[in-house]
C-alpha cells in the first residue's frame, strides 16, 4: 500500500475537509499541515498540489475546495 | 450507514476525481451525474452542494476542485 497524504494549512476549509472525508478512507493518511511543516511545500508541490486542502493517493492529487457554480448546470 | 452520494457532471475533473476517490472509500456511494439527471440538482442544492464534484457524506458536503494557490503559503 502505497503513501497517502493530506496537505492543508489549517485554514477553515482544510479543517472540516479533514474531519469528513479521513474517517471514510480505508488506508491510513499521514496528515501534514504546510503552515507549520514549511519545508515540506517543495514535496507538495514536485506531487503535483496546486491548492490546499489536498489529498495525494498513489501519486495521483485530490484538490479539495469550492470551484465552479452549481448554478452553471441549470 | 447513512447514504453517501458523489455528484458531479461528467467534466474531466469530475471524472479523475471520481476514479480517485471512490475506491478510497470505506462506504458504498451513489453517483450522479447532474448533467444526465438534472431534476435532482434541486436535491444536490439543498444538501448544500455548491459545486461538482462533490460528495455528500452523512449530510456534510465536500467539494472537490482546484481552490487556493499554493504559492499563496510560500
Amino acid at each position: 500500500m502505497s503513501k497517502t497524504v493530506y496537505y492543508h494549512a489549517g485554514c477553515p476549509v482544510c479543517v472540516e475537509a479533514e474531519r469528513a472525508l479521513l474517517p471514510l478512507l480505508n488506508r491510513e493518511v499521514e496528515v501534514v499541515h504546510l503552515g507549520e511543516q514549511s519545508p515540506r511545500v517543495a514535496e507538495a508541490e514536485a506531487a503535483g498540489v496546486k491548492s490546499v486542502p489536498a489529498l495525494v493517493v498513489d501519486g495521483q492529487v485530490l484538490h479539495l475546495n469550492f470551484g465552479a457554480a452549481l448554478a452553471d448546470l441549470k
